[in-house]
């Protein structure tokens, strides 16, 4: 069974909360425990959320030297788009990484059409809402 | 069980054939057979290829219209980058498109980073190989 | 009487069954047999498809090269875009083509603001509806 | 029977004087005159000229306020591409508006590519010479 | 007490008329009576419109010069984004002058994101509505 | 009375200190205690400052759940052009928030003249020093 | 003698009481009075002047047509930069225009190196002050 | 001996029909002839056409896998700016391909500067006319 | 002897851990240590890292009131490309800054090139890997 | 009476022999003797020419030390928009120079529409033929 | 027999010794005796190198006035993208000039996809290695 | 000890005499003098200096063909931004190269923000005065 860590990035802590008419009203947690369903017996899962850049490196740091991590799924959200530092965190680890976005980022502002981490991530999973993380979860096991 | 449909674009029927050691030595009717496998009591899937923009359009359109589909997993290889003509075919039918690609099209270069069809795709999946065609497939049942 | 033919690209095979609150319930057929109507003894009109841009092309060519046509109203649909291959087969005939769109270009995306096509037609209608293929009709005779 | 507004921009009272080779020899009473007889019975149709931005600004405002116009033709000329303020305009106000010119604007320099009218006007004809008055008529009855 | 002239460019004239959905039912005069109420023995404003760059430009000269004003509120409408004239006739007197918008002009497409007059303001006040006008003359006292 | 909050981003903890010939000699201390001054009866401010984005991130969302703030004034520093995750945080929350900016900040380099906050804040001020804080206030009031 | 016209544009009624440090102290009549006595014998200058984009294009018809003008010095101001309709008309008469400009436009802001009227006149003479209108006059005589 | 196939992509089928003033009174099939005679005995070359995207990518495929073509010839026309599906087939292959143009494509339209097939093509030569066949057949021998 | 401060940025703590094949087995202690060795006698070096934008600029507004350093050798990692914060910090500070890469910045990917901080460093020293900060080292002093 | 050197680059040694249709008949020699001669006895004209970027900047540098120069005419031909060097040379003498064209640049193809030299200038004429030497002669005494 | 001239640019006097294992190991003067070799009793052939801008226009002026050659065979090196002098240089002289490069400068960076000389010249060939040489003589004679 | 030769490019031979204010006081031969002193026993260092892009070229071949220099320091001047041809040369030699410019070129106009040779360099080192030469020295030993 592999061990992942899902790390999710600024803003995604008000899932639930937040225009739930776009977004739904599962919360992380209740996000998690759905993934935690399906992928029961495949895959043991972590969940960790936080809004600031430098912690998020961090983790990627400490998730790849010695904490034992099959591969890690990464919605950065908005820093997907402005955070090279993430990149080069990504690009620094051995751990696989893949990028999920629960909306269609080329639905959106212009801004939002560039991923910086895209091209050092294994793979890239967007649009499905919250289905992605399973299907990230997936791709890495 | 769902009735699923992959629709690949230009160059796939090279699979196999054309620079193994970077594209992998799976044709792909190969892939087609080990996709069934995995997907088998979930949804039935047909596999089809062209190398003309007007016969993928053609192939769309009968799709959407009376042939019981329920998903379209499409890789549109090169012409994601160029065929708005595509992009228009996708939004206007009703069955659901997953837009798949073998690789990480934003390591190459920067004319594959801009997808015409990725705004009216449901979702994106990319970089996993031939992994992704039964990723999408998940995706959509 | 002018022979006149009326050439239609990609998706507008779907007339009437796509998007009918936007693009209206009208078919092709419909718009056509309205159009003869309305130019009867004006002009013989003949009405023409194509999802593909290498039929267009071989299209156009046949209709310069005795087929006796006096003018060519076309909508390249998304061609109009990405199509420097019709437009560079309009430049070579004789025959004077008038570009419509159904919609106004310019309130779409970026992408479509451009014409290929426009600076080789003898003049440009959009913006009206199933009436821009009257309108263009008048224009050439 | 309609009722008409033609708007002339900037330049286009030397119609006729100016450069006959390319832009003919008709000036623009001469064009209302005859635009007026194909359209008697259609149509009645007032004619307006000003090179000055504010006046037109000033004029479609008249237009849509108590002036009882059914439709009004614009050739704004130059200011078609470097006047939001007649934009504007023209969004403000309910009767349609349509965007002609005599000349193909995309076979032009670069900066006439871009019209800041388009996206507000019900539709646009450009290319056919003094025949696009009549079009726009037409189009707007 | 302060003196104070409020200019309003192009298409102002018609607030309270033009799409009053978006723009509120007031008319300017209506919006100078509320906000000459609240400024009431602090300021005195007063109110000027027009559609003609020419113009603005004219009467920004002759506040300058022997007029007494101690500040300019100015909303120049389309004319914010594409009159360089407008910006230097702000540059070359020495009242300050305040920009107002009654919209946030960011959130509007890209064309309206570059103020050509925003460098030679005192400052810049945008997205409150009619409000903009007392803020900017508080910021003028 | 409303309730509001003053955040303040990067290196505004230095004004006072920071080239006083060109901030002024102001702290924020002192500026709080003035507009707090002015504001007197009308509205209880409080104020708050970090140079880091993700806490700027939290204190949005903490301010917006549960804390009872009417409304917030963002002087975002150097992060209203960088940060797309402070803009994400302002468009997930309820309460208003104004963006303010201290000089102006199109005389400067063009990275500083495209703000990625405007987009989704109540308004903008900008350019009159630490007059921008009450005009905010007074905004959101 | 040769019958020459001088067109000043927006803001050019202010020189001498406009930042007299940079622009001089000489007002427009001053530097008239000047290059008629540099020229006398040689020319018959008139000097005209106007902020309005509209009476420029009018000055420049009406200057062509019947008035017996050899030639035409123009310093457009900031309509150099914006005016597509004033190259128009230039471009539109048979007097030969020479554009003027007192400063280095190429020293000054981005938006002021690009000229749209200078393709359609016979010469351009930029940097020297005053100095420009009697150079100018030189080149046409 | 040599075997090679020359491809030759839109609108070379109406090569002595269109603009001969420009493009020469020689059909294809007559510089088939004239190649062929020059390059007797050095190689044996077949000659194709085709209007249609996806039908070259096809022969470019059946051409590199069995058919035992030791080099190709290919004037892709307008698809050498517009299609990267045929660069895909390129470089699919093993059999070199020389890029020819019978005009120099750096003296036309900005579009026609930047070739998506160069990239993967052996070499290139353009601009002699007809003589651009026997040049590339020699520089594969 | 001077009292200097190196600030190392995001990723700089995994130095001899990540692609030692490329960045080299030395860690940052060890290049302290070696570079602490070389300039012995010269200045006393104080070393610190961080993966946070916010800790960065708060260890420079530290650095430069009361701290006593005479200068700062500063390795932005990535940040150097995004954070116009950093940059304001530095231009906020009276200590002199010299910014270093170890790589040759102009060898990576374009968005590499451009450097925020460069503009406001005493000056830049990149390419000679762990070299670069003995050489700014002597260059402050 | 005025000592100046007029410098001219590249390519117009050729003046008189190459494309005489466009450029005249008169070679530098000769307009050097016309030249001279319309300026017997307000100035006295040196006049040189070199293909070499290189030597013209020398040639700047001797005119500028001890050699006595009152003003330098200089038509940099093609160096006009490639050479900042010898901007550089210009920004690097006090003896003021004045930038000439024999033809309107901004006719020509985009890539001579900028300038490097004209903000180191004193001034620029351009448009005018053989006359622009005497001009910039006349401007510089 | 005709009469050619071979002109080489910057560098290419290091072909050979310059990294073999790409450019291979033969000198200009191996390749310049056996493409001789070639072309003996079709065209004698003169060879010459310049590291000089200024002399490889002084080449063409010489060649072009009374050296009785027939066509120019021009290896630019990196001049073909920075030299705008050379372009006029050839565009000035009568005698065919055809552009030769080693390599596929396609595959380049960005910087050498533009030639500024190619719309100047009578055709271009790149890619096939020394052969272009050979190859442009053949296309001259 | 280390031999090495110090490059100078355009204008650079104006130092000491050249806007003292700006680039101090010390000619080449100053600086030249000084930096021998401080590398005494470190490093024999040559001079040299031209104002030719070609002559810079030959001297770099000279230099690393027989003539035994451990390394060059290159102050490339205006080339830096200009001269693909000198990055080639630099390429083409096997002595590694460093990169100097006196002043910050960042903190100057755009068109001197991106270096052509500095992604050919061993390393680079900008702002630090005539310092910029001693480091590079050290740099290189």
């Amino acid at each position: 069974m592999k061990r992942l860590l899902v790390i999710n990035g600024p803003n995604l802590n008000l899932l639930g909360r937040r225009e739930p008419g776009i977004y739904g009203s599962l919360s992380l947690a209740d996000i998690a425990a759905s993934v935690g369903e399906e992928m029961r017996g495949l895959a043991e899962i972590e969940w960790w959320q936080s809004n600031h850049e430098g912690e998020i490196i961090d983790r990627l740091h400490a998730a790849a030297y010695g904490a034992g991590y099959d591969g890690i799924v990464l919605n950065a959200g908005a820093y997907t788009h402005t955070s090279l530092a993430i990149a080069d965190a990504i690009a620094a680890i051995d751990v696989p990484v893949v990028e999920v976005h629960l909306s269609n980022i080329f639905r959106r502002e212009e801004v939002r059409h560039r991923s910086l981490i895209a091209p050092v991530c294994a793979g890239s999973i967007s649009g499905f809402g919250a289905k992605v993380y399973a299907l990230a979860a997936r791709a890495l096991i």
